[in-house]
């Protein structure tokens, strides 16, 4: 979208470094640097950054904006500790309920925007019961979104792909109807025949030449051989740098002989890794993964939904959880934090022109914090967030 | 302190239940109920209550209130990973920067009063190099809040006792000062001598007759030895319900068969367990230390200090942390939670007249929230603190 002015936030430090001043035209950084001058040929609005720390757009890598209960009546969770009684809970839930999944997903995702979040993965559960509802209720919001917020849609089979015989073809609808990505889920422990499930999931994913990020929360060696499965899956296909890992608990499980060569493979076949750093599961070796070579970005899961009333479409306060569930207690750990709702985030999942660097899409967020480690610790209120090249939340509210 | 009027709360649903009004006179809670009636007899302040949850004053069962930073320039944390590290990094950070103890602990205890937090322990740093200059500061302190804040201090060698020779007397001195509890640290992996360490401690408790609070570092089997030493000795000395364990991470090490029995032990002993369930560690089990009938009750550890940038002076956020921690997801589970920052904390510390009962003292924690969960969640403002009988904060500022 082009703009019929330019914008010029003066006095910002980025990541926290010397302040400068930063020149955005038709949606794009167009310069950064010292005392910069609007340009004499356009109407050019300028800002006072304050000395704000200036942060790139945050990246949210795994969240389900259509199971959210945001704004609605208190959900009084009573459901059982099995995955299997959350999956079936909710389903029934939300046919009883007739739960809006668009606007359920726009008040989500404009909540995300206040906070920052320009660049966003959802997963879309697509089962026998409710089809394509909730999708289409999500593609909605992605257009509504466009101008400001990036939204990255996967088809996700949450009941299972085998065990509701019509959920392939439903997925294969999905990605025709618009989806971005093909989801996947624990292949051994959902669908209970992890050879033919992934056979089916990866021949839609050949049809309709998409990219998978598969849920796999199979723990120790049934995750390990899950992957293992995935990966060879990815070699012979070719689909090199396509596939992205949410969860990996399984890689928190195993000793490092066991998880290292796994790791390295997953490098190597340019798989990525999502995860929540949930503290009360084990997760994947953060550094270990980033010393491989590995991209892993952060994510909420689910956010105030049937299945957990936590959650927060905060991604500075993801990077703290990251930063609690992995000790990064040193300052240049926590820029490990941020550059999983960062960088990283951006780069997993393939968004273009991400960052701070003239030629990028101008996604920006001002927070009064004096480094990147306070602005995680203190997450503080968004002074302003700007995305798309616009200014579109003043002191945490959309404008 | 007694009050020249009374303060009647009206509207107000103690821990998510229905309506009712609240009295207060002389600083105590005098009646709750519906539609109460103003004392004849004095002026009343009225104030509407507005239909908020309604939670006693919030307690905070262990924190350092004289290593904070909070309120000071940013502190760049470059501090080594081993426990040494940290300690020897913050004691020469100290003797360098002349830390002002007092300043500092009264700042982040203000902190703590405006968030809700009514009671609070604190261990204070006691070593050769600072002497008593730290307890003497947080002494000033819990002098300064006294109308409106508990606060325990806990003599604490975080040097280590038999480590740095002259301790032992600082201790005791400490006490004889004004110290409530005596405080102790990892007897095995950092005094290096678990039983002349212990007998030395349990030397001091016994001449001051006073209570012990011991860091526990230690892990597994090391952990599970000197927590045996411990309850020897309160056996030996008659010390049951007077010693409290901070962390116990070995018991979120060892399997049940040892675990067990040392949890059997501990309640039979009074000890009670502080945790502030820490995501990057392991914890000892919550449920199954309540099912044997131990208290366990939660605290922040430091906050924003040389050890750590992390932490809030908010215990509606480490419940939030606490839940995480022990995947409490259930309605019925986060009361878990809350308790671990309420009822559990003030029993387990011996904080007394505790509660929202006629004759406890009126500390009142007024938030928006439609249930207890939600209170937890989402952390919200406080609307308004109520301590020892007055209303000290209002939307998160103190009066
Ligand atoms: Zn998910
Ligand atoms: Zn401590």
């Amino acid at each position: 979208m082009s703009l019929p002015h330019a914008l010029l936030i003066r006095n910002v430090r980025p990541l926290g470094k010397a302040p400068v001043d930063l020149l955005v035209r038709d949606g794009r950084i167009a310069a950064i640097g010292a005392a910069l001058a609007p340009p004499a040929e356009l109407p050019t609005e300028e800002e006072d950054g304050g000395g704000a720390l200036l942060l790139p757009g945050l990246v949210e890598g795994h969240t389900h904006l259509d199971k959210t209960l945001w704004g609605m009546d208190w959900y009084r969770n009573e459901v059982g500790s099995r995955l299997v009684d959350k999956i079936d809970n909710e389903r029934a839930f939300r046919h009883a309920s007739g739960h809006d999944a668009a606007g359920q997903s726009l008040a989500l995702a404009r909540a995300f925007l206040a906070r920052g979040t320009t660049r966003l993965r959802t997963h879309v559960d697509i089962d026998t019961q409710a089809g394509l509802r909730h999708l289409e209720g999500v593609i909605g919001t992605r257009s509504a979104m466009q101008a400001t917020q990036q939204i990255q849609i996967v088809a996700f089979p949450q009941s299972g792909l085998l065990l509701r015989p019509g959920t392939e073809a439903l997925l294969e609808q999905a990605m025709a109807e618009g989806a971005d990505l093909l989801g996947g889920l624990d292949p051994c422990a959902i669908d209970g025949d992890p050879v033919r499930s992934l056979d089916v999931l990866f021949g839609i994913a050949e049809r309709r030449g998409c990219g998978i990020d598969i849920h796999l929360h199979e723990p120790g060696a049934m995750g390990a051989f899950s992957l293992g499965l995935i990966m060879d899956r990815v070699a012979a296909l070719g689909m090199q740098g396509r596939v992205a890992i949410s969860h990996g608990f399984c890689l928190g499980d195993l000793p490092p002989p066991e998880r290292d060569p796994l790791i390295a493979r997953m490098a190597q076949l340019g798989l990525v890794l999502i995860t929540s750093a949930p503290a009360s599961r084990s997760v994947p070796p953060l550094m270990a993964c980033r010393q491989a070579g590995l991209t892993v970005l952060g994510g909420n899961d689910g956010i105030r939904d049937t299945w957990s009333p936590y959650g927060n479409p905060d991604m500075l306060e993801r990077a703290m959880l990251i930063g609690l569930r992995y000790n990064l207690r040193r300052d240049d750990e926590l820029d490990v934090a941020l550059d999983c709702v960062t960088y990283a985030g951006a780069r997993g999942c393939g968004f273009a022109a991400y960052g701070l660097a003239p030629g990028d899409r101008a996604d920006l967020v001002l927070v009064e914090a004096r480094s990147v480690a306070e602005a995680i610790v203190a997450r503080p209120v968004r002074r302003r967030v700007v995305a798309g090249g616009r200014i579109v939340a003043r002191d945490g509210a959309l404008i």
